[in-house]
This record gives structure tokens, C-alpha cells and sequence, in this order.
């Protein structure tokens, strides 16, 4: 079944979901004329797999394919740098359109490039992924990394659309499917607690990868990010909410240099982590820290980290966008399916946290 | 004599001018609070000369200042990674405002950086050369440059404001009033007849930094620019003609490596090669030709350059931001004081205007 939801604000867009890769050709055809040059930016990995499909339907324009090593350390400047080089190689000018076909890295890094270079030119996002298309591709926050922070550089940069074939979920890593999970499960905590219910009474046909589940998760998840997004375009109100458990994951993939954790398991270990400091603060009981851990437990999302230093993870969420004043500041769920921001989490309870949740 | 003038258009600002430097504190106090973290990005030079003075009226704020070596080599995504982990030393967050104390290099730069910075935070231009005060603190562009070509990474990001202290321009070298000088007359050639007739009139106070002139210029100068880029934000019409001469002067400044041509003497051959080439189409009269060619000359300006392979430039003009599907887009004078976009300029006639300005 495909279905079509549009992202509102000044610089809407739609997301079109179960759609078919051959047939964003014929689209854009439709869409913008019959000439043209599209640039796809992706991995090898990626490109093995759907590339042949994504070029089939784009046989009458001028396209090139640059591909990126397939690693988080390339959501880079340097890379950005090369990427220039390459597009200016292929011609690439003001009325290129870029393709992002892949998950999180290659749509934020993509989205970025397309953001600055000659300037700004246009992109759309085709996410392969279950994270990418329930979370990165939806809302137009683009960045690459910098050694001391992640998503440190980047802008708000919203795409013309957003072009998702569920069939790709089909080929993905369970890894990757966890990666989405996390942050399914982190939508349904900060605002959806019947998603919540979902998951958990879905657990197994999740865990079988039952193609109709796994469908109507992505559906609801979006949902939820599509709502708060249109409402909230550049992260001015209730959108930082979203960043639930973010401020302790990215310390994490800091630490680990983007390299131990994966993004999906900074997040699952990030919300147990606020959801023990929000239970400490009387904002969620004893049942419901035990549902969260219980149902990222189920899914084989981690809860627990090795013992290490606290006080250089402390650090390490200093270089966090949301901070102000020198403040740290963290999003704290209430319950589940609500969530607030706290701006006065002394370093003494964060440091609480960290140690709760070391082995 | 105050002045305000402000520039329209979705993000509109005010260019505030011939306001001292120690008055732009207060005027931060007034607008945006007490409070509040200010970081001044500026070169060594500069921040002799002028640094005392403008955080004399800062002194209520959090300030840090940071410098950045004078040269156009720090135009680059390098230093954009050193500035975003000094500012994170500094513990700037969305919150901070940068004020980009200096030239050209100094508001393209901290502007860029400024644009991505934890997806984008606040700045303030305070131009000290005649060229930033005329020309690129006005209208939004920030970019740094890649080893392909000049700007050729940006974006379209406003500042909040504009503040121009023209007392600067009386430590100015001469070399950058020159600068300053060649976008002006190339202000006059696109749009400005009478502005070109009052240049003629005044060369002589000109050269003798007759202050009462140079404001005057300065003022007459910064309406063109205002005027097109109100009407255009994103150089998706007129603004396009502002470009005039920049075509070849890029090529030339990338030549050099940026090191040895600078920006005003790129723009001053670049003016003449186009006033060449729009000669030879019969756009521009040999009278006009010679007045552009002997208003460059009376004011130090260089029009002509040493030999060297024509097609080395061609190629470099390929990189250019305005071409489109792999032609190149140049911008022709009509006669002194109108300008044209023409998009059907062969490899050969553009040969023969290099070959013409070579010694």
C-alpha cells in the first residue's frame, strides 16, 4: 500500500512511503522535466544492492553515483571536502538535485553537502534503513560530525521529498533494525504511549521481522516525528524533546570515537539512563523505568554499559547542541508518552546515572 | 552622520553606519538583553587596531575573542574546524552571538561558520575594509573556499545586523581601498551611471582619502547593493549581474593560488575582460570600453595581466557557481550602468578576452 504524508511548516514536503526505488525516475520526470542531472550519493554496500533498481528509472536524465566508505567517521568535513571535488568533476552545478540513498550517515552527510555546496542545491532522501526512514529523513536536520562532538556541524535544510521502499528493511542487518528500534521506542516514550503498548505486545512478530508489523511501527513512528516536526521546524519548542536519551548517547559514541556504539545503542542505553534519573526526580515510577528496560531488554537493545570513568562521559556531554549558558540540558521523560526539558540536572545526578547503569 | 538603512526581504536587517565601534555593546544591551555570550572572530591585525575599542562596550557580557591569521587561505574548511572546538572551549551554544570584526575574508568566514555551527547560531557584520562595508557584509552570502574554487562552500545565512564604523577606513592600507574601489566601480558599470560619473569627478580625492568622498561613495555603493539584493535574497534574478567581472577574476585569485592576486585587482581584470568581451558583441561602445579601462588605470588599478596559458584560466572558470549544465554563465556589461546574464559564450571568445588582457 503506498501512502503519502506531507511535512508541513514554511518548507513542506512530502514523504512518500512504499514506493517502489524504479519509480522515483518517472517521478522526478513528472515532477521537475525530463532533463537534468541527479547526483546519488551512497555506499558500496547500498549501491550492491539497489542502485541498479534506483538508475533503472532514471535512464533518460544525466546521473552520477559517488560512493562513500560505509562508516560513520564519514559524516566528515573531510569528506565534504572530497565530495566537492567529486560533484564539481561530474559538472555538478546550481540545478543538480541530490539523491541520498542510504541510511542515517549517508542522508545527514548528503543533506549537509547539499546544503553548502555552490550554496545550497536540492536533495531528496531515499532511506534504506528502518532508522532513516522513521527518524534522520524526516524534519531536515542535516550535519557531519567533528572529533569533539556529533552532528556538531550542520544546518536545518529540508528536502524536496522523501522517497521510501519498505522492501529494503528486508535486506537490512538485524543491527540495523535495532537501530531503528531504539528510536521507535524513544518516539513512543516521549509522546505516543499506545505505540508504546504496540511494541510491546508485538514484540515477537518484531523480533520474526513480520513485514506487516514491522510496517505499521515505521507508519506510527513517523507519525509521531512528522507531528512535532511540522509544528516545530528549527528545534524552537517541543521538537528538542525528540533528543530523549541523546545528550547520554552521543557522549557515548563520542567516547567510543563513532566506532564500539552504534547510534541505535547509544539511544537505548541514553534512555535508560534519563529514565532512571526522571525516576529518581519522582516523574516515573518504578513500573514504568521497568517497562522501558524490560521491553529494549526484549528487543536485544542494551541497558547496561561497562564500568568506565564517569567523569569523562560527563565531559563528553558538554559539547552537546542543547546546552545553554554552560548548562546542561536534558530531556527527561514523564511517564510514558510525555517528556519535558530540565534545564537544572546537577553533574552529581547525572554522574548518578552513569555509574546505575555500569556493569 | 548616523545612518540606518535597511536591507528587506524575509530575513531583513539594518545596516547601521558611521556608528563608533564602543556604541555597538550598548546597542546589544538595548536589543538583546544584558546577558549573553559574544564571540569576536577576527584576525591579528585588526584586533590591534580595534579590539579595545569594541569590547570596551562589551564589557557587561560574557566575550571571547578569537583571531584567525589574515590571509584568504583561511577561507577553508579547516579553520572552521578549529573555530568550532575553540568556540566549544569557549563554551559557546545556541545562544552565543558571533560579531565578525574585519575584511572580507573574516565576515565570509565567521559567517559560514556562524551558519553551521550547532546547526546555526547568530552573527553581527562589523566591516573594517571599504570592500566588506560596500560589498560582502551586505546581503548574506558566507562561504569558505575549496582548493577547486573560490566560495564554492556556502550559504545564504543574514546577519542580525550590520555595524560600519567608517573610521576605520583611515587606517586602511591602500591596497584594500583599492579592493574596495574595484566592487564599487563594478557597482557602477551594473547599475549605477551616476555613481560611475561621481567616481570620474573624484578620482583625485580618492587617492587623497578625502574622507567626506569616501563616505560618499561608500553610502552611493552600498544602495546598489541594497537595492538588488533586497529585491533578490537568493540570486535567483538581478543579483546574479553583481557578479560581474568575478567570473574571471575567481579564475585568476585561484590561479594564484589566492596568494598573489587580490580580490580587488582579480575583480578590476576581471571587469575589463568582460568589458572586452561585451565590446567585441557590440554591447559596450570603445568609448565606454576606454572610460572603465582609464577610471581602473587613474585609480592604481591593474588591467591587464602577465602571459600565461589562457586555457589553464579557461579551465578554472569551469568551477564557477554560476554555470549551468556544464556551460559557463558570464555576466556582460550593457554599455556603463546596465548589465546582462549571457549563457551562450564559446571557450573561444573567452580565450580571446583573456589573450587580450595579457601583456
Amino acid at each position: 500500500m503506498r501512502q503519502r504524508i506531507d511535512v508541513g511548516g514554511t518548507h513542506g514536503y512530502p514523504l512518500f512511503l512504499g514506493v517502489p526505488l524504479e519509480e522515483l525516475g518517472p517521478y522526478l520526470e513528472n515532477r521537475y522535466g525530463g532533463k537534468g542531472h541527479y547526483l546519488v550519493i551512497t555506499n558500496p554496500v547500498i549501491a550492491d544492492l539497489y542502485s541498479e533498481k534506483l538508475l533503472e528509472g532514471l535512464k533518460s536524465f544525466r546521473v552520477d553515483l559517488i560512493t562513500v566508505p560505509d562508516s560513520e567517521e564519514e559524516k566528515s568535513l573531510d569528506r565534504i571536502s572530497k565530495l566537492t571535488e567529486q560533484a564539481l568533476r561530474c559538472r555538478a552545478d546550481r540545478d543538480t538535485m541530490v539523491l541520498a540513498l542510504g541510511g542515517g550517515v549517508i542522508g545527514d552527510l548528503s543533506g549537509f553537502f547539499a546544503s553548502i555546496y555552490v550554496r545550497g542545491i536540492r536533495y531528496i532522501h531515499i532511506p534504506t534503513t528502518l532508522l532513516a526512514q522513521i527518524d534522520s529523513s524526516i524534519g531536515g536536520k542535516v550535519a557531519v560530525n567533528h572529533s569533539s562532538g556529533k552532528n556538531l556541524l550542520g544546518s536545518f535544510y529540508p528536502p524536496q521529498a522523501v522517497w521510501t521502499d519498505y522492501t529494503t528493511l528486508t535486506t537490512l542487518p538485524w543491527e540495523e533494525i535495532q537501530n531503528g528500534l531504539a528510536e521507535t521506542i524513544k518516539h513512543a516514550v516521549v509522546a505516543d504511549p499506545m505505540l508504546f503498548d504496540f511494541i510491546e505486545d508485538h514484540t515477537n512478530d518484531i523480533l520474526n521481522r513480520d513485514i506487516k508489523i514491522m510496517k505499521e511501527l515505521a507508519m506510527r513512528s513517523m507519525a509521531v516525528k512528522v507531528k512535532i516536526v511540522t509544528d516545530d521546524e528549527k528545534e524552537q519548542g517541543n521538537r528538542i524533546l525528540l533528543n530523549l536519551g541523546h545528550s547520554f548517547g552521543h557522549a557515548l559514541e563520542t567516547d567510543e570515537a563513532y566506532k564500539g556504539v552504534s547510534h541505535g545503542k547509544g539511544v537505548s542505553i541514553g534512555l535508560v539512563a534519563v529514565a532512571i534519573l526522571a525516576y529518581e526526580r519522582n516523574l516515573v515510577s518504578e513500573k514504568q523505568l521497568e517497562r522501558i528496560v524490560n521491553l529494549l531488554t526484549k528487543l536485544g537493545l542494551p541497558t547496561k554499559i561497562a564500568d568506565r570513568d564517569p567523569q569523562i562521559l560527563l565531559q563528553l556531554m558538554a559539547a552537546d547542541k542543547k546546552n545553554k549558558a554552560g548548562n546542561k540540558v536534558l530531556i527527561l521523560p514523564v511517564g510514558i508518552g510525555k517528556a519535558s526539558v530540565a534545564n537544572d540536572c546537577e553533574d552529581d545526578e547525572i554522574v548518578r546515572a552513569w555509574k546505575k547503569i555500569m556493569n
